[in-house]
């Protein structure tokens, strides 16, 4: 992996933002090598991300920040400039089920997914041995029925613990209360098992079995105060037919959960993603 | 094409169906080409399609169908028997978007879609043309607002005179009325333009544009008077992002509509679509 | 379709590029509404291409072509600048198949494909009558065994008196001798039914259902004098089983190939492909 | 997972084989949950797959194999009959890489991968701590450039020491011997990192980079003596483009490796596929 800066950009559109920029990278000697732009006409605004190799820029992080804020105000830019060598801290909470979670680890393990884990929480001790295997720290919490505040308090606390970045729902089967959607706004990335925005909420394959859809999906958002409502990162589908049962469906359903939570835990980990009301820009 | 018959059914599941079938088959000679059975464990029931050689059986069809009656009873079969070289005479209902018929029309023509067309019914009349260039009587139906009872009135009596088997709902826009959606119950095909159930009802690709999805999809259905809620026969997605606009979105969901569509109503003509309850079993 | 100047570039790659063009076009007023750029850093090549609202930049295309040179010659660049408004001027050469010709023309019709269809070229008459029915002329060329090369000959008298901008074999079966390959350099499309680099040649589905694969596909491609070995614009593919003949494989590609061929004819039309080696770049 | 019999047929195809065969499955009080049949007109040969309900049925395997002897021996069938729970000995033969062997692991883990796996070998000792994890024997056999004979000698002595039934080669990057190929017939399932047959041999994704294609893919197949050119099983591919260095093929590839082999292993496991020739038949 390159070392490089990833500038991340996001203001209202209008003449002259990518030649300011790309003039301020230049005039420091910075050499991009990847840099995507997307203007939305309809709601007129403007994003960019810029790849800039590390040593090829005559200034520190900070130095540079200080010297481009100046353009960011001027654009009324809303903005980052993030170090790819600097890992991300993400949490991963899990439940009952593995797939998802043996999945982002084994990943992580091989090198393919470029982020410290500090810990796993779960509401189940079923997944100790595989997390602990890791040498990644295994909290259990248990949920039951009528403390599930206090459960979440000692969650909370933990994530603050290890100064968690970033939260992934890995099948985590609990609704998170909206103090942490916001406290972590557009950094708690969930997988839903449907092609949202059908078959919201609860036991999505057991609708779409009764639906008699051909097609079943995942779909991988970011966590907001609305059930599976939030900006959508990424998506997909597999084929099934009448000869599928409801067992069937949920088990060929863990496949494409897994993919789609990885390209979306990727693309976020790579600062390729940015939320705009209620949408996502995946700059690839 | 072969000349074969192909042989249909459902009835509740139980031991000896395919047994007392296929011998029955057999002791007449018959050369089953191509056969596919499924039995749905979850409602107890059984489907089956066989399709045999036309010229390896010793009886016409009204023989064969004089013959089977005493299985066909004794297992409370639902059951036909067609002909292959017999053809399905199709009505197409089109509105003003061109791509699903003109998709259809030029299948029937190269030969890939075995039916008779015989007639194209339009509220618009800008397909009148490319509709006549196939030598397909067009008719021209206006649907004003208050006089939608009596344009159904006459599409109904179009239909009637043409001695219709199936109707296509190419891109049409109108709610069919539940006399027509009963009369010709699980023999008219729509093709709705999302993923159902996702974005029932008008402007679906609005609505998948305004909530940001990834995949947008089109649903190839039969119609019941429940508006998109009809029993599902085939649907399939393509992928979009944040690049797109709404008008993309429009233009790459025509080439799923068609495609879906298409494979629909080969899969209807073909005699591989048995309906339970609301879902389709697609015998392939 | 909005009015927009296409400024499509490849250059060597090194520092400041982005920043000089983009500063360039700022200067002028220009409102790039639609940017794409690549790296590659194997080749040491950088590729960029600006869609820019026409009527926000105070010159005209000569203007700009002349003012822009300096530019261009200090970066070595190839380049060009399209108006969005003008058509290219594409001709079609069939043989006797339909799908492919018959999706084109009726995206054309559809007002989908922007551009000109000044001629059908075919070496069979029996698809003459749809190409006029669109009003558009259509040629039949015989190519008997012994006189290819006459007849390529007076294909290349009928191109040039159409002044022909680009070619599109619409499954054309005969091989493109090396002097019209040159002279329409990138500007030949192919499509060819298999998924190269398999089945290069003659009936791929042939071979497809002999080797047993169970996706076949279609490609889309700039043809070179080398038979199926040119820059690959775009490729799809379809699921197949033991259940499909190879009749069955020949229909279900038909599918492929016309949606895979529109998609790469389309990137084409709007100057989005870039060849460089035998690769393309197509900037979305 | 229910508990039945899998009777699985081939044999010339002719007049009365599924009356015969599902005559004596009724009989007997064989319920069929599950059915497929196939008939090739091509090579004239039928295939089928019957599920039996093991409780259904009033002999056991050996008394169902002595009596179904006669009707096997008139149709001259090649044939055989598995009990659903009695589990194949899957022995895994890997090298460095571990996406394909984490994957299959942790299905089997989880309960989705239904059967025995004896031992992992390879030639690496990387993989080592995360097999014994699973509490499955590694075997580190180095395969040094002058000694691949006795290496290969030792892994077969290992894969007969676990009466080994199948043999799936997890990206283990050695030749497998035409005796244990042969030893093992349909029996060595392996994973090629692409699209067979485009790209046999070694180093498939720099191919398909150099190449330029759109589309990377993976291909599970039985291995024979000849390389890559074993009847293949299952395939799919994931879109590339211009963006992605062979690096990133490599790292998208395998997500398409793991799926497709899982897939394959999956429907040799529950007796889904027949070879014919060097095709299979994957009866669903």
């Amino acid at each position: 992996m390159e070392h490089t800066y990833r500038l991340v950009i996001a203001c209202p559109d209008r003449v002259g933002i990518v030649a300011k920029v790309s003039q301020f990278i230049a005039q420091h000697g910075g050499w991009v090598t990847d840099a995507s732009y997307h203007a939305d006409q309809d709601v007129g605004w403007f994003y960019m991300r810029n790849e800039i190799k590390a040593d090829s820029i005559a200034m520190n992080l900070e130095e540079f920040k200080r010297a481009f804020q100046k353009i960011a105000e001027e654009f009324q830019m809303e903005w980052f400039i993030n170090d790819s060598i600097v890992r991300k801290k993400v949490a991963i909470l899990a439940s009952h089920a593995s797939h998802c979670l043996a999945d982002l680890l084994h990943r992580w393990h091989a090198g393919d997914l470029f982020c410290d884990i500090p810990c796993v929480i779960a509401n189940h001790e079923n997944l100790r041995e595989m997390v602990e295997w890791h040498d990644i720290p295994f909290h259990y919490v248990p949920f039951e029925k009528d403390k599930k505040k206090e459960a979440f308090a000692e969650v909370d606390k933990i994530l603050e613990n290890y100064a968690t970045d970033t939260i992934v729902l890995a099948r985590f089967m609990q609704i998170l209360p909206s103090e942490i959607c916001e406290k972590y706004s557009d950094r708690v990335i969930n997988i839903h098992h449907s092609f949202l925005p059908s078959f919201i909420g609860a036991n999505p394959y057991q609708k779409a079995y009764d639906r008699g859809v051909k097609l079943i999906g995942a779909t991988c958002h970011f966590v907001t105060p609305n059930l599976d409502e939030g900006p959508i990162i990424e998506q997909d589908v597999v084929r099934v037919s009448h000869r599928h049962t409801k067992e069937d469906m949920v088990r060929l359903g863990k496949d494409v959960e897994k993919m789609v939570l990885a390209r979306g835990v990727e693309a976020h980990l790579l600062d390729r993603v940015i939320v705009h009301g209620n949408k996502t820009i995946v700059l690839d």
